[in-house]
């Protein structure tokens, strides 16, 4: 089964390498967008029958930091 | 309205950093991880009505590089 992890910068977070994106994308004329941020997106093969919580267990010890990142987890 | 783009590599391309996530998850006692691929968030924050053509036109210009990687907008 697949798995797929996002993680993001808290909203606190400065982001600057959003901003660089967002700029860019304005400069490219696509003045309709109003802000950009980046994350990481981690897609996980995993055993069958591997819980969620398993999972998210991953994302506490390695994929994301807690302190400055926020993680979702998507079974599918 | 947000949008969420991911980008991914494509699947012949050879992705090291994946792999290093892997056998550091796998170190850690995750024996159930088959395989792991990295990849991009972008999350947009873009003027209401704007069509998904238009995010499309926003990756094949400057979010992903289409030689190796794919990617695929959700509009939320």
């Amino acid at each position: 089964m697949r798995a797929r992890v996002f993680v993001t910068l808290r909203k606190a977070v400065l982001d600057p390498q959003g901003q660089a994106v967002g700029q860019a994308l304005r400069t490219l004329g696509f003045s309709e967008l109003k802000d950009a941020r980046l994350g990481k997106l981690v897609e996980l093969e995993v055993a069958d029958g591997t819980s969620k919580a398993r999972i998210e267990e991953m994302c506490k010890k390695l994929l994301a930091n807690p302190v400055i990142e926020d993680f979702s987890v998507e079974l599918t």
